[in-house]
């Protein structure tokens, strides 16, 4: 797979690259500005030979050639996927995972056919309970040195969201063929939920009776929940309220005296953004922001904060933080319950004054 | 708590012991030479404060002393505990986990009461999934440097071995109250599974809803299912058929023309033992060992098999096996699936002769 020059590279093999963080000012990513986040080497498909198998507990199983689902009914969405890594690098200490900083996030129109209809082509059995969603792409664990065999990419959805009528079998990503890179020919859009969810390259459906516990929902991706106050590993699943500021950089020096356009985008996972405040104080007053984009769920908003940049201070720290039509707001510390995922904590921007 | 000069030492701290291997050789381990498993540092319980508590999905929570077990109906039970990462040093490469020997097992006699009775006493809501037993015992995970505070050991039953007569909350072990290191006051004894169910120091009772996915039962003592092919973590559970040689030892000089009495034992989680073979030949033919010890559910029995040293070889390879009353093998290779726990295949002692 070609490199693209417009992203930064976090890791080589597999390919991971981020977004420069200006990509967070278009409203819609572009496609070669789009971060992306490979588990395992991007298989090549030949979408000739490519089959969806959908497996399990099933009425009428079978497979969904391209040409198939092409001619099943589409619908379009907008959605912001992010890696549910993104801003690790923030956390600091000895953190395991790829260091994302702010790029891992992009928002697309992808255009497909809701998993529901295919569901509904092939029916549930009546003890149906998750729809696990497989990659083509499978390979050696490092971290788990005994693993059997060939481990694939693959992610399970309850049944509620597998047939929410937004959830997608995706072939188009802003108007085109979606990219080798983002899953060609097809991969699931999990809207609201951390890329994770969205997996490429899909081949297989399966349609399971028990939940689904594989690797990448429990050693990776996964987060604690508690029962009675005793810590239970649960998979990861909607996104969280967060917020980056675009600009101004960290460490950017400034002009006293100027009027700064403070521009960021925030966003909410499955719900939408109701409002951002922005602070120029280090988090002891808070002011609205305007919000650029009509706020509606799975989306980012842009929005901006004009600033009067004070004479009297060599340096001021910036701290942006959103609310989403449910009243949840961004903490201001990273909760060891999210492990190293998740990290959608208020994340300053100091900058220099002269 | 006191060091058995009588131990192995695996681990410091938190104090991890294995028994030497000639202690296989008694039908029932002495307390003193019995093996420690320690997650944490052990706690030190002061019985007259000591409570359980039983919550949840019950119909009436509630607490019992000591005295309250005691009094209540008990019944005793031979099995054979062994850790799940037993003989895991024989896996070679990178393992993770405490390179335990031969030594992390031994048999004992166990008094409490069953389980089953103080579920009765609290009765189940419809909804009941599992049984969480909690130890008292907790503290921080190295590997997990993100956790929600301390983490407590904790280990899931489903309902239907948690409500089986075996299952016991016992307060003696071999006749003597239930010694600290081995979790005093009360503890687990959870026939036929591995060591890790046996939970030490027992505080709560917690009968969930939903299925309960600990550190201990996920990131830890876990190996890989498959559905349809797709590999899914599930916790250990039942122990495997497995057999241990207790002399001679690897490496041993034996004289030629000798007779040699072959000597091991056997287990077979929750089965019984039917039969043992052994091969002196590097495994090309095997022969029946002679048990010493009746077969029953749960115990290991002891077995010897009278080898002529033979004076044409410089060397010998002896490999024993055993055979359960479903017919399971034991295997000749370590399963990958199973991760760096229930190292039961074959394991070959090759001894010398001169």
């Amino acid at each position: 797979m070609a490199s693209n020059s417009n992203l930064i590279t976090k890791k080589h093999h597999p390919e991971n690259l981020e977004s420069p963080c200006a990509a967070l000012d278009s409203y819609l990513t572009p496609n070669e500005l789009f971060y992306i986040r490979n588990h395992f080497e991007a298989p090549r498909i030949d979408v000739k030979f490519w089959r969806l198998t959908v497996s399990g507990a099933v009425q009428r199983a079978r497979d969904f050639t391209y040409d198939d689902l092409l001619a099943m009914p589409s619908r379009r969405i907008v959605a912001t996927l992010e890696c549910a890594g993104n801003a690790r690098a923030f956390l600091g200490g000895s953190t395991p995972g790829i260091d994302w900083h702010l790029g891992a996030v992009g928002n697309a129109e992808w255009r497909g056919v809701p998993l529901s209809l295919v569901l509904a082509e092939v029916g549930f059995q009546h003890d149906a309970q998750e729809v696990v969603l497989q990659g083509a792409d499978a390979g050696a664990i490092d971290k788990e040195p005994k693993t059997p065999g060939s481990i694939p990419f693959a992610r399970s959805l309850p049944l509620a969201k597998a047939l929410h009528d937004d959830v997608l079998l995706a072939y188009s990503m802003n108007g085109r063929e979606l990219p080798e890179a983002h899953g060609f020919p097809v991969r699931a859009i999990v809207p609201g939920w951390y890329g994770m969810a969205s997996v490429k390259w899909l081949i297989h459906l399966l349609i399971c009776r028990e939940p689904f516990a594989g690797y990448f929902q429990t050693f990776e991706y996964s987060h604690w929940e508690r029962i009675e106050g005793n810590p239970t590993l649960a998979p990861l699943g909607p996104g969280e309220v967060k917020t980056e500021i675009v600009r101004p950089s960290s460490n950017e020096r400034l002009k006293a005296g100027d009027v700064y356009l403070i521009r960021g985008s925030s966003w909410a996972g499955e719900s939408h953004v109701a409002s951002v405040s922005v602070s120029v104080d280090g988090g002891r007053c808070w002011n609205s922001a305007e919000l650029l984009d009509p706020p509606q769920p799975y989306c980012w908003v842009r929005w901006q904060y004009p600033w009067n940049i004070p004479a009297d201070v060599p340096s001021a720290t910036l701290m942006a933080r959103a609310t989403d039509e449910n009243g949840r707001v961004q903490p201001l510390e990273h909760a060891p319950e999210e492990r190293h995922y998740s990290v959608h904590h208020v994340l300053p921007v100091t900058v220099h004054i002269e």
